[in-house]
């Protein structure tokens, strides 16, 4: 293929090479979407122009070695356009996408999803589809790189982020939190481009948005501009400035949504459906675009597959200087993941430490206890809050606040963005290198479901801290106090979720958490004081989700289930109960999913065939699994109020009294 | 009081009129704060002395009638600092607002609640607290009072809406949607006072932003401009500029927190607690401040109630107005949010032709259909989406689209800004005038819990179409199938989750929906086409929340529950069942809520006594409520995928055969 320019159907600066290699894109796209009988067309067709210049010439990629640390990393922000992602990764010739994978777009098993997820295909750096996140994910790819970079240096780390983001991206809400820390952060090596097509679904975009968006990223510290998303020379020049920057970069192109199509270009028509077997004819005609569906002219893969032997050679030239560098292991056990050798032990002394002290602290303290110590065995953890540090407990004192300054440090100012938070702990955790923790109140996991939900999906180990986790935050009242939360929490598919009771427990939970490579974790956690509960700490028993904290000597007559906060109330029942020779058991329940997880034999031991009784200060929705037909449960049946916590216990009747009185009934006394 | 210049501790230009009003402010909050031993003070002494001017110079407010249709809205979106409101309120003399509610700040059972609270005392607009919700509800309030302008004229309906933010309101994303909403909307009558404080909770807000706000503001259509906010003449003289203004105004006002307290004012420490004794009585000799605490000199006090008597008469003046109005019933009618008198009986004729013809559809193309009456029906309802108009179906014909060249439309194009769709609803439900739906993804009450778990708190008629509402939506896969969300939803309080299972029980959930004016609704809505299952429609069996669909012959074998789309698969294994001589009854259970709500007698009928399995396809969090220890449930265990719907159930085993198998299992045959 020669890189002459000629007559272009559209646009004549476009040069034949560049616009070949586009409509590859485009033909696999259309080709695959109508096979399909689903999926969006019109992003590819419309930024085919624009990725293939950002590939051929700047993203630093190696498809023989898709997850080489030092790789850029690339982000479809507005995932439906997934196709593109997929046919550039034919072209590149990652070997898992082959041809039969884009025959096979969005159908059960392949790797070719609707949305790229992470994990399906090679690299596919994360899951995207909820408007927004991908940005986000960036913002946390860009600053893993610069913090990276400030540990090992420009010979080990030095790459870019490079996102495609829609109208949609911007406009979530999310966005303007990412953007905003970004700005505020200097990541220069965040490259955004966004694909101004002026349509979203309901139709032009200027329907619901007047916004100036270039004015908008200035406003946030951004460089930003507009192109020509069609003209490859406008394009690759801008993608030029960025390389220099000392600010991330916005790209606006002005782009033709559906580009190609003689019907459908420039209309919303083109966003979500398949264009048809006679439109995909006349597209054909129209980009002078001669191959069979599913079929590309050798040339086309010839010119797509020298990118990635480009990316070989940047890769060689790394492996050169990682081999030859003074700390390259520690690099690669930084990258790995993998907690030091003494964690284990660590964690149960501390354990024992616990027990022998028995401390009296609010568990959101012993968290900030246990951070103490994990933040000292290992560098791996990266803290955060959103604007809640001195609440939430989360900065340790080894731990310098991470700035466009000081990229060296440990702790993430996040500002007043839960969502951006969860995102870019997301992108953080992906990118490898870290283990990122953000703390807020558990009522704002409501801010930062939809970057949860991808922490779940993915199977990523990010973990939330999230205090103040029931009525007993007091005062500041129902807008605060978590009601369905933990339900919430709790209903999400691969989402560990700790409650604990104590010092112990707490410390436990974050073991746990830490060791988790394949989910997150929340730890929810009291703004009030509560005593040590377990004399015993020879085994991490939040491990099995649910236990016997206190046994009965003999056959229990009803058990008293709790979590957190709720089990001195549980306990202080059970007392009562015994004064009045009722034999009851006080189980722990700190995990429920764990739980789960464990065998019936084990289960039925812990729960017992005794009335049961279960006191959690939340919603009862969902606890029947545990407390069967005849259980009673002690705990929130709306909103809460605001007033000293103490008080709104025996306000809304969450008191060992409460649950004693639950029990003789139960037990007809 | 004789408003002369006099030397100010800080600042020579305030005017000593202006000052001791605002330092009443300060006063009052601080000694509520100490009082309280809990609460922020920092805020309200910043604020102080924007906040006199606004309301002494500018609110339209009567305190005697303080739901006087054409007030103007005050809506305090930092709602830590409610203790500036509730001294406002009380020097307004608000008649609930005694100094005993203040002695009783953040006690339980006062009209002082932490954050502000509607319902809670008077002239309370909205609950405020999760930040940026305020914002967001004021962008409502300021677009239905164009609205309801363009219906009724500028005699009836002339009100500006004020709200004062903060850096948190800011920096959360919410902030981004609606203020890009307002100013496409060209919402003019909206003016925003920022508290540019330059603090947040960790520090200094330069930790984590570094946005230019103004910029931002006007990037998005707005008029911006700083002013220092300790200047009264500037804060006036900015908000007289923006009485005339076409574009919603920010005005930045440069304050500094904790204003008055010689040790922390400009530190976060003044933020969120209490000042102490002694800095207390620090801050009153510098601010030349001699009352006790609770205690307010005459002429301060007369002076706050002269604005009081202002409103009065701007009432007096539009009750002549109204009174002398063409269409005044018709005003008050819309303010009242009546549905009109022959509502119930055409929902009941609807019904029957449903009935009759029964349609084969999807439950989103029912609610379509149902809309098309209801928007005839009655003018109150107000459509709307987040971008996903054809996929939702929430505009009707004789709904055109809102904008700021028409504000008498019907419908909102919210653009891609979920939280903002909620949080504006909510605000246009308080205001009054308009009944609100607007339709996104089920997945995507991921992003707008926020706003949805206010609706709830305040028990207002906000009603979201959430369609696509399985893994029935099929292709786009896992990032946009719900499962978790209908456990979500449906264990937080004060909310109706409706999954109607056919054109007939969508026309009765939007009956309820509409008629429930004390609690937000939830349409769970499916994409794929359902059949119309009911025989009889003589009354409203949704309103039971669960109801036998199809009974036995004599007594019950096993019970099959089952919701929304997957009725149809629960019908089926009764035939199957059937065929092999088991009697399987089916409930349908659109409503768990209302359901809830029935006698024990009734529930019992329905749950009957024979062991039950239950399906739906979403997590089966919460459903042994209804199982109870022996049921079985059929549906998802995980995340889903991407495929077409029909081998997304295959695959993940919600059949009629699983259901028959489950049935005959707990059987034992």
């Amino acid at each position: 293929m020669v890189s002459e320019t000629v007559a272009n159907p559209h646009e004549e600066s476009v040069d034949r090479h560049a616009r070949d290699m586009a409509n590859a894109i485009r033909a696999l796209s259309i080709d695959a979407v109508q096979k399909a009988n689903s999926g969006h067309p019109g992003m590819p067709m419309g930024m085919a122009d624009v990725a293939t210049v950002l590939f051929r010439d700047f993203v630093k990629i190696d498809p023989k070695n898709p997850s080489w640390p030092d790789r850029d990393r690339f982000v479809l922000s507005n995932g439906h356009g997934s196709m593109l992602l997929y046919a550039i990764h034919h072209l590149l010739g990652y070997e898992d996408m082959t041809i039969e994978e884009l025959k096979n777009f969005r159908q059960i098993g392949s790797r070719t999803a609707g949305h790229p997820e992470y994990g399906h295909a090679l690299g596919i750096e994360t899951t995207t589809g909820p408007l927004g996140q991908g940005l986000a994910n960036a913002v946390g790819f860009a600053l893993a790189e610069r913090m990276m970079n400030a540990r090992f240096g420009d010979d080990l780390v030095d790459h870019k982020t490079y996102a495609i983001v829609g109208d949609g991206c911007l406009m979530e809400g999310i966005s303007h939190e990412a953007i905003d820390l970004a700005g505020h952060l200097k990541l220069n090596k965040l490259i955004v481009l966004f694909d101004d097509n002026g349509i979203s679904i309901d139709g032009k975009t200027s329907l619901a948005t007047s916004m100036d968006q270039v004015a908008r990223f200035k406003a946030a510290g951004w460089n930003a501009e507009h192109v020509d998303g069609h003209k490859p020379d406008e394009v690759k020049a801008a993608l030029e400035r960025a390389q220099t920057s000392d600010k991330p970069t916005l790209i606006a192109c002005k782009t033709i949504i559906g580009y190609g199509s003689p019907k459908l270009a420039g209309s919303e028509k083109s966003h979500g459906a398949p264009l048809g077997d006679e439109e995909i004819k006349a597209v054909r005609q129209k980009l002078v675009w001669e191959s069979e569906a599913f079929e590309l002219p050798d040339s086309v893969v010839k010119a797509w597959r020298e990118i990635g032997q480009k990316g070989a050679a940047s890769r060689g030239e790394w492996e050169k200087r990682h081999d030859a560098a003074a700390r390259a292991a520690e690099f690669d056990a930084f990258v790995s993941g993998a907690l030091p050798g003494g964690f284990e032990k660590a964690m149960a002394d501390y354990r024992a430490k616990l027990v022998a002290e028995k401390p009296k602290l609010a568990t959101r303290k012993s968290s900030e206890a246990t951070l103490g110590l994990v933040n000292e065995l290992t560098e791996l953890t990266l803290g955060g809050s959103a604007d809640l540090t001195h609440s939430v407990f989360t900065q340790t004192k080894n731990q310098s606040p991470v700035s466009a300054e000081n990229y060296a440090g440990r702790y993430i100012h996040y500002g007043i963005r839960e969502h951006a938070m969860a995102a870019v702990m997301n992108g953080l955790a992906l990118h490898g290198g870290f283990i990122p923790y953000g703390g807020t109140f558990l009522t704002f996991a409501d801010y930062m479901r939809g970057g949860m939900r991808l922490s779940a999906l993915m199977g990523i180990r990010v973990i939330y801290v999230l205090t103040h986790d029931s009525i007993g935050l007091g005062e500041d009242g129902p807008t605060h106090q978590p009601i369905e939360h933990l339900a919430m929490l709790r209903a999400t598919p691969n989402l560990l979720v700790f409650r604990p009771a104590d010092a112990v427990e707490t410390a436990e939970a974050w073991e746990i958490a830490l060791t988790e490579t394949g989910r997150p974790s929340v730890l929810s956690l009291s703004r009030q004081n509560l005593p040590t509960v377990r004399d015993d700490a020879s085994q991490n028993l939040t491990r099995k989700g649910a236990y016997v904290l206190k046994d009965t000597d003999g056959a229990r007559d009803v058990t008293i289930m709790a979590t957190g906060s709720e089990i001195e109330i549980a306990l202080a029942a059970a007392d009562t109960l015994a004064g009045e020779g009722i034999k009851a058991a006080v189980v722990s329940f700190p995990c429920w999913e764990l739980f789960q997880e464990q065998d019936a034999a084990y289960r039925a031991e812990v729960l017992g065939t005794a009335p049961r009784v279960a006191i959690e200060a939340a919603s009862g929705f969902g606890w029947e699994r545990w407390l069967g037909d005849k259980g009673r449960f002690i705990g929130m049946n709306g909103f809460g109020a605001s007033g000293p916590a103490p008080k709104l216990y025996e306000q809304f009747g969450i008191t060992a009294g409460a649950a004693a009185k639950a029990a003789r009934e139960l037990l007809g006394r």
